[in-house]
């Protein structure tokens, strides 16, 4: 079976309705989705995505005392008033297990607003790669792979992700990726023959490099280790919130 | 001599103001900037670039009877009433030479029209990519290579056009290329490997695919020749028309 698979580099760059019907995979490698797949697989019960910081608290502050945590950035950094920050390390077991998070983020949470007209939307990064493509090579929807970008701009961490995954689920009967996910595959492949080009990536990046020095160096490392979770985040379009599937 | 160069995959990637100090080179590989190269190397005076057909027409009214011709598409064809459509192989030395030429073009221009912050803008394409280097080598200013693309979106020509032109003025001194210069690159890098990826890339490219309908094949083969001419075309911003330079 021969899947359809479209990158799309910057979630300005299409039009929502074109993920009609489709499954969209949101991709925010630095550090967004990256810590989603970590909060899901760490046994969060729901993650609640929120683009305004000021709806977030709104929204805490209607779950039972203790049961809820809020997460997130602005400019890379914790929110005044917020439980944690965006670095994926800190979503550990004992932190989150059972609870709500009420998340927000710049890049990720814009890019999944976009995708709201797809019917299925997924969380993808490196640290859950494997168990994506597994969900994807299931699908016989057109696959969109919608990267977050860094304000606005295109950033090569999103980009390479996507590639890795485009050119895992093109197989010899595919036919000849358009030219976004052209850009995406090549850039995937300069990894392949060269396994420190993923790490070099992901520090050279304009995200990267934001991080390196607001000191998350540590966050850098774990978003570049591959296949570490087996649980998918999925956005429920009807609840709003995000849990996992595997 | 480190040059920085950075690649645009899209004009409204970028602002305006980011090119002040700096030199672009405007890429419509499919066909507005090779059509340029062919007009000025087969003898044209001038090219007259001209957003709006209309305009175009009125420019034209301006010259002495015979001295002018109108060239450009609309769609990828001929625009009625135009003496030549946007094909290179038409801008022969007894067609052109010694006339002036207004053009209008849909992607091409517009991406034009966004670097005139840039203190110099020449015009690229493959069929003069030695000596378009040989002029960039010479510069001390960062250089911006400014993908036009098709209807807004991202064009695989273009890019790949820009990852050559960036891939060669990268030194080991070169600070790491940013994320679309990298993006670019990498495609670049994937013809390295195989002669025959720069043609199949331009047929496969959503610009190539619609010339491919339109039956300019031969347009497109022409496009995928390297170093065939020695002028590169430059914008005189002052008198807001191109000629050539060596």
């Amino acid at each position: 079976m021969t899947i359809d698979v479209r990158v799309h580099l910057l979630p300005q760059l299409f039009e929502p309705a074109e993920l009609a019907g489709g499954v969209a995979v949101v991709i925010d490698i630095l550090r967004a989705t990256t810590t989603i797949v970590h909060a899901v697989n760490a046994g969060v019960q729901r993650v609640v995505p929120c683009a305004e910081v000021e709806t977030a608290r709104q929204l805490a502050a209607q779950f039972p005392a203790g049961s809820v945590l809020l997460g997130g950035e602005r400019r890379g950094e914790r929110i005044a008033g917020f439980d944690l920050d965006n670095s994926p390390l800190k979503y550990t077991p004992d932190v989150v297990r059972g609870k709500s998070l009420i998340f927000t983020t710049t890049n990720g949470t814009r890019a999944l607003e976009r995708c709201k007209q797809a019917e299925r939307i997924l969380i993808g990064a490196f640290v859950n790669r494997a168990a994506l493509l597994a969900q994807l090579q299931a699908e016989s929807r057109t696959v969109h792979l919608v990267c977050a970008g860094t304000a606005g701009g295109i950033t090569s961490e999103d980009a390479l992700f996507a590639g890795a995954i485009a050119y895992a689920l093109l197989t010899p009967g595919s036919p000849a990726p358009d030219d976004q996910t052209q850009l995406a595959i090549a850039l995937w492949q300069a990894c392949l023959d060269d396994p420190g080009e993923l790490l070099r990536t992901l520090r050279q990046s304009r995200g990267g490099r934001n991080l390196l020095e607001l000191g998350y160096a540590a966050d850098i490392d774990r978003a570049a280790q591959c296949d570490l979770f087996s649980d998918v985040p999925e956005f429920d379009l009807a609840a709003g919130q995000i849990s996992g599937t595997n």
